[in-house]
């Protein structure tokens, strides 16, 4: 087994791109990766593999096979390329599939570039699209989108630990805040407490300030065992039931525990040892489960860390750190790819206004459907 | 890097199948396997990983996310899973990926399961779906399918090498031959080289006979470090440019070229040494440009094993040997799985009826969109 280090990422602007098709954002992600990649490596890495994250081209473009449109367009003919999709994990799950093949020795270097399109689609139908993330015989089928099944998600959370819809609003404000200084953040104004309180109902208690904006969005990731400055110290996924009235514990948010211990125990660290988190805050209450499932709160506890306002830049544990997907954009299955780019320019000490101060260590999350699926990536600093 | 071997193969028919769902028809097939793999194996082998491969689903069943639905249905939840998609790749991709992951030494043991449903769909538009494959853009918006393109291929060999559409008559006369002994072929009927003259167009100068029948269906197989009968001695892929227009060289068929080429040195191997050649008969076309592309025959003489009969199961190269796609039937997503399981068998000695006898090294290949994504492995008898 290589190790293997983080050579260049690409990110572009999070939102509405009516004018830019699928391989176009693709391209201009994989393009920004290269050159960030010749600035760190002193030269080019020719890659031997693509993977593509993807959830809905299929459904909203009318294309599939996305490994060999973006291989092709890139002008990287002949390359082994393939897609990989789990729902909004699809990003993360594209980044483990790259390091294994890098930590195989199989290959130097392996690019990973997620993408999604959710305007100029056919037919508008994204939350239709977006539903086939769920049990499509016993969920899907009575018209639950993902908002409706995170909305049960939400009220069960605050019946059972009885806590007010409004714990959950510095996650939403935490989100807009870091994207102030975000210049590929869909929402770059500021959110305030009462606009949080006044927003209309999505999904009850969902609101349109507890659910991430889906959006369009491309990022590119190189992966190499090439020493460079940043190593991914653990890559671990974990799956629960597809459909939520399956899991015996609903709040336990199982594949998120899973996932995270087995990041935990590879990376050789726990929740002390990580300085910044990319949560997969697609939801307010999946950011709470997720701080809660990675050990930064007891069980029940988790809305503590947004009340008492200690998941900003340089509090206790850093979340959204370039606004999370709330302010950032949900891409979806790109969204996974963002993440890891942003831990990566933390850690590089990159993050201009965005940084947190003497990061070393950074943990980024995705999540398909309501925990379906969870992805943890630990980096660290070389 | 550890040596990857066939632990075990999961078959099911092929065909129609009305009464079953996506995670019944995934389920047999693992459940097949994990039986075979108990027998091989003399015992149980616990899996850490499960790839799923599928094409369509997510617009022909509402259902994406299929890593997590059949794990969670197959009783392993908490599994990592995710879902590799590579049109009619899919089921090479994912064992390739699989492949990586147990011979990087992350993973002793890895499943597979490719599975398909174009019966009872939404809509019934399987053909819209399959041209999703094809480039949105440029071919499919103009309402090209698949076959329409694979016409334009099979028109383009028939005026540059000068032959009739009847050279290609023994690849489907092959197929349906092999697959009178094989329980799990959709069509065990014989067909004639009459019959195959008579056949209706679908897209000239392809008519149904040249056109493996798109169909349900799910196969799995277990791959292991553990010594076994079966090892996986090459594991390779390519791309081309996704849409046939762009390739400076039609029939060339250079993915194929590349990944053959990949696969052979990885194997250290050539075309005498191989036995058996699961090849993608999707369009008889195919059959004729992968013996080419694989060195079984000179450029443009690939129709010339067909018309000379030299592609039996007593013969120079054996193809089809349960029935190839085109009448053990195309489960799109899931037919790579089917291939690699069936070459399995060859070398276990296993085949009954359809036994290449003596058979010691079998390939198969897998081809998504027309040659644009190509994915090859050989397997050796250990």
């Amino acid at each position: 087994m290589s190790e293997v280090y983080i050579a260049g990422v690409g990110l572009t602007p999070a939102g509405e791109h009516w004018e830019r098709s699928l391989r176009e954002l693709a391209f201009a992600a994989l393009e920004a990766a290269a050159g960030d990649t010749e600035r760190m490596l002193g030269g080019r890495a020719p890659a031997e593999v693509l993977f593509a994250a993807n959830s809905l081209a299929s459904q909203l473009s009318g294309q599939a096979h996305l490994g060999v449109l973006i291989a092709d367009f890139a002008g990287l003919r002949g390359i082994e390329a393939v897609m990989i999709e789990a729902a909004g994990a699809s990003g993360g799950a594209a980044i483990r599939q790259a390091y294994i093949a890098v930590a195989s020795g199989q290959v130097e270097t392996a690019l990973v570039v997620g993408v999604e399109k959710t305007t100029d689609t056919i037919g508008g139908r994204v939350n239709a699209a977006a539903a086939t993330a769920g049990d499509s015989d016993f969920e899907s089928v009575q018209g639950a989108t993902p908002a409706a099944l995170a909305g049960l998600l939400m009220q069960r959370y605050q019946h059972t630990y009885g806590v007010a819809h409004d714990v959950f609003a510095n996650f939403a404000v935490n989100a807009h805040a870091n994207a102030k200084s975000n210049v590929n953040a869909m929402f770059r104004n500021t959110l305030t407490r009462e606009s949080y309180t006044r927003a209309g109902a999505v999904a009850d208690p969902i609101t349109m300030m507890d659910v991430a904006p889906e959006c369009d969005g491309a990022a590119a990731i190189v992966l190499t065992s090439r020493p460079t400055a940043v190593r991914v110290a653990a890559s671990a996924q974990a799956t629960d039931t597809l459909a939520l009235h399956d899991r015996p514990d609903l709040l336990g948010f199982d594949a998120a525990q899973l996932s995270t211990g087995r990041a935990y125990r590879m990376a050789g660290m726990g929740p002390d040892d990580v300085d910044v988190f990319e949560v997969f805050d697609a939801y307010t209450v999946f950011a709470a489960l997720s701080l809660e499932a990675a050990g930064f709160a007891e069980r029940g506890q988790g809305w503590r860390l947004a009340v008492d306002e200690q998941i900003g830049r340089d509090r206790r544990i850093p979340i959204q750190t370039f606004g999370g997907l709330k302010a950032r954009g949900n891409p979806i299955g790109a969204t996974g790819v963002y993440q890891v780019a942003e831990v990566a320019l933390q850690l590089r000490g990159e993050a201009g206004a965005n940084q947190v101060s003497g990061a070393k260590t950074g943990m980024a999350q995705c999540i398909g459907g309501i925990g379906a699926n969870v992805v943890t990536h630990i980096l660290q600093r070389a």
